[in-house]
């Protein structure tokens, strides 16, 4: 894992180069370059590889998949979403650029990353480019990442268009698991999978999406700032919809490890040992817990 | 034109239809749907059938071009950049839907106009789907509009990289022509222009976009809310690095005339009736001017 990380990191860093109007392009690296786990292009990667495809291939859609995920936490920090001053450890982006300039670099990566995927891809077919960005452009979007997003704003002011449960489900699916499936549908058609694996490996995605957003709250309540690189227990204080506070502590974290026991029913058998790291993760964190 | 624009509006509103949760696809659709006058997506159209291709082949992308538009439009407004109440003679996004939402409604149209190009084109090959990508990442990113728009936010804070003529140039062609130009860029790969045309339209429409900014600086400080539909005079308060703050109203319009006469050299052969409409919007409103 930690060689695909540094993979990424390097790639990330190339595909950007500073040009004119600099402010624009630092505030689009400085928050991509923030040390991050990189599990959203990891789990591309590595499907692609244990798929038995080419991950030089998949390298430019990962990077995307990461960019992505960068843009969605800037423009959720701002001062109008949820106004946080720390990501990743470092003060947020607008608390560095500014407003207008963090907003502006969101828009930014929002749109290079299917281009990035575009100029940098070697060895696929149009086709295959297509139903690449096709993927992006429905997870990135109102039926993914900006419908979780709303619905999460639109819960903490209360407003409920369906019942709790169901809301919170619509937005652990559409905020945190679909960049997980994302990783995992752009690295099938790359590694042109047959159709039972992609699903099969669309479902894993969906529960570890589940189990790592149910492990984010857990967190958030009981973790710190120097574990999570980000402003702690700000969920409780703004009375926010999460699985801890609608199921408590102890059933999140059996619920979280129940999830990630049924993630190794479907991929064990693949033999990854980066998927093995990555379950291992919360796994480890969780069951070391006692204060929950 | 009348009946493009009619063409236009129906499709737009057909495109987007309002799910759950309810609040982004009311957002999303609120300043697409108020009247403005379709430049660039009836540009599109018009270069389609001037060169002889299917205009319906063109109609998912001409409204993707809009949708990049209002995007544009919608965060330009936002209280961070130029915090404008007022578009196209209505209450601006963020004044109705509030900060957050006016931040993802943009972002959700950002992706939503390439999946529409993807998910209602129809009779395109994947080579023409994949160009037409292209072209859309590369005007709506740090190296189109972004890089306008940072541009002009640093010229408000008097932050120059480069002298003042050169910054006002990079912005007008970033943030203004950019989308005439890829209206017929996008017009010119579905009617399968030769090389040699789509350098002569390109050229058009970088001196339309340059002429039609010109004419908005000029608008800005002799025109009323009513006629423009937006609050009038900011440019001025804000000290703003305009052609008329540059070179003097005089200049201005001789030099915006100047460039439409450029266009009527470059379109005329075509005999387009729409193209001549169009310059003709700009001509008839500054010559009938006599208080510039």
């Amino acid at each position: 894992m930690e060689t695909l990380v540094k993979l990424i990191d390097k790639k990330l860093d190339e595909y950007i180069n500073v040009n004119y109007p600099k402010t624009i392009f630092e505030a689009m690296k400085y928050t991509l370059s923030l040390k991050g786990k990189r599990l959203r292009p990891v789990m591309c990667l590595e499907t692609v590889r244990m798929l038995e495809g080419d991950i030089n291939t998949a390298i430019p859609s990962a990077c995307a998949i990461e960019m992505l995920h960068v843009q969605s936490l800037i423009h959720d920090d701002l001062p109008c979403m949820d106004n946080d001053d720390f990501r990743r450890g470092k003060p947020s982006n607008h608390k560095v650029f500014g407003e207008a300039a963090a907003v502006l670099a969101g828009d930014a990566l929002l749109t290079y990353a299917p281009q990035t995927i575009i100029e940098q891809s070697v060895n696929l077919s149009s086709e295959q480019l297509i139903k690449i960005i096709h993927e992006y452009t429905k997870a990135a979007g109102v039926y993914g990442l900006i419908g979780g997003q709303i619905a999460d704003i639109e819960s903490e002011k209360h407003h409920f268009e369906r019942d709790k449960s169901d809301t919170l489900s619509y937005i652990h699916i559409h905020k945190t698991a679909v960049l997980f499936r994302l990783a995992v549908k752009i690295g099938c058609v790359i590694a042109n999978a047959p159709d039972e694996t992609v699903l099969e490996l669309d479902d894993f995605a969906l529960k570890f999406g589940l189990a790592f957003q149910i492990y984010d709250d857990i967190m958030d309540e009981i973790s710190t700032f120097e574990e999570m690189g980000k402003t702690i227990g700000k969920d409780k204080v703004a009375d926010k919809l999460t699985y801890t506070s609608l199921y408590g502590l102890d059933n999140a974290k059996k619920k979280c490890l129940e999830l990630i026991r049924e993630c190794h029913d479907i991929i064990d058998k693949y033999g990854s040992k980066v998927f093995e790291e990555i379950l291992g993760i919360v796994e480890n964190k969780l069951e070391a817990r006692t204060n929950c």
